[in-house]
């Protein structure tokens, strides 16, 4: 994490500089050193942001439904929105190898960490708007997926219940308050008694699945109308000097250690 | 996670079919369903293994530390492999979004969840050589992953000193015991004292991802020369019921949870 990086996109967002026409005034004014190297390194899918159709929530999350029991959580999510701008738009989407994103599954190759499902809706945000380093007009691309991620730690979840599910008994809400594997899937399993292995879980996740991807379809749309505001207030390093979740007690419990300050 | 495909990739092995070859004719045969639904899916970057030449470890180390201060810690890890194969392979590596990565940066957006070099390595030994639903010859894309994790979890890092470091003072080791980025880096700042901020903390983080980026092109090396072998041991899933890091303790305490039993 670059802290003047993060000074940089404030600067930018209260000048109002959010137009591509103004990153590349910027850009040939030499303000723009970041910029320049993200052009000079690029690759042709390395121009942002990507051209992006509206696209159906609920569409969608039937997609990414489906999709779970064949690529599980992270790849359902990316191909739930680029399988649909593969027919509608074609390239870059055509060229991005969604199948190679099943190691996302069960937090990263089961290890738990960043629920999959979180991580695919970064990197869709991420692809189709660009990273903060290569203008100004791509400064919502981490923001939809901070969005993604603060959405899904507050949210009663699985949120949307698929047309046909494979699973025909209710399947319980819970709120992670994490965007990790392991403590979403870990509450979900204490209050619902199912294990790892059984069908009603994992039908819970292809539900949660979709779930994030009917939410990020929401966000996405609203940036192509330009009617999107950022709702993530979550800025860990300027709130508690280090990169992290809000749930400090969680694992912490009351002696939440103090990181040094910036004044050592 | 699916349990079933889990097995599956455990019947490959044991049985040898390690060859693309053998994996065409099961697909032929009617017994790799997922394989054919891949293909029926699949993109033009959709077929795997990637080609990929064998890269020197040092030169990718310094790529990825210099890397670091221009994307961060995930994309670095990206760019030190993938510039290299755009320049001796071409395509598909030039298609491929390097910079889009940026956002992996702090563990996703600042979150402190996977560390992004971790995230990094994982995408790069997956895009290389595939998902496992692709027939058996890719199922050593998540393995090179994981066993990227354990590297990073049981090593202390950074293990790589680059030629010419920014930082000149010394940069202590820590052993994460983790594959987070809070974690990580928390124990570093317990340790040495350095903030979030302090350009000691952040050259740490430089050469933590060149060390992973250094280990990652061993792991790739060997696997192209046909003397790969796994190395990590952990099956969250079999090992302990649930995805999962390794040190339990270190959030639940004492008192670490049972999660429900398949025979509810």
């Amino acid at each position: 994490m670059d802290e003047t990086l993060f000074s940089r996109r404030g600067f930018f967002r209260n000048a109002g500089l959010v137009t591509a026409t103004a990153g590349i005034a910027l850009a040939s004014s030499g303000m723009l050193n970041l910029t320049k190297d993200a052009e000079a390194k690029g690759g042709p899918t390395e121009k942002w942001p990507w051209p992006y159709e509206k696209l159906d929530p609920e569409n969608t999350a039937e997609l990414a439904y489906n999709e779970w029991y064949r690529v599980f959580c992270g790849a359902a999510v990316i191909s739930s929105v680029f399988s649909q701008l593969r027919e509608k738009v074609g390239e870059p989407y055509k060229s991005f190898p969604i199948d190679a994103y099943v190691f996302l599954e069960g937090g990263m190759a089961g290890w738990g960490t960043i629920c999959g499902s979180n991580a695919g809706a970064n990197i869709v945000s991420n692809m189709i708007i660009g990273p903060r380093i290569a203008g100004p007009e791509c400064e919502n691309g981490a923001q939809i997926g901070a969005d993604a991620m603060q959405w899904y730690s507050e949210t009663a979840l699985p949120s949307y219940t698929p047309k046909e599910p494979r699973v025909k008994s209710a399947i319980i809400q819970t709120t992670s308050n994490s965007p990790l594997c392991h403590i979403s899937v870990g509450k979900w399993m204490k209050k619902s008694g199912y294990a790892i292995s059984s069908p009603e879980r994992r039908d819970r996740c292809a539900r949660v699945t979709a779930s994030v991807a009917f939410h990020l379809v929401q966000d996405l749309n609203a940036w192509k109308d330009n009617t999107y505001k950022p709702k993530s207030t979550w800025k860990a390093v300027s709130n508690v000097g280090i990169t992290a979740q809000q749930n400090c007690t969680e694992c912490h419990g009351a002696n939440i250690p103090t990181p040094p300050s910036a004044k050592k």
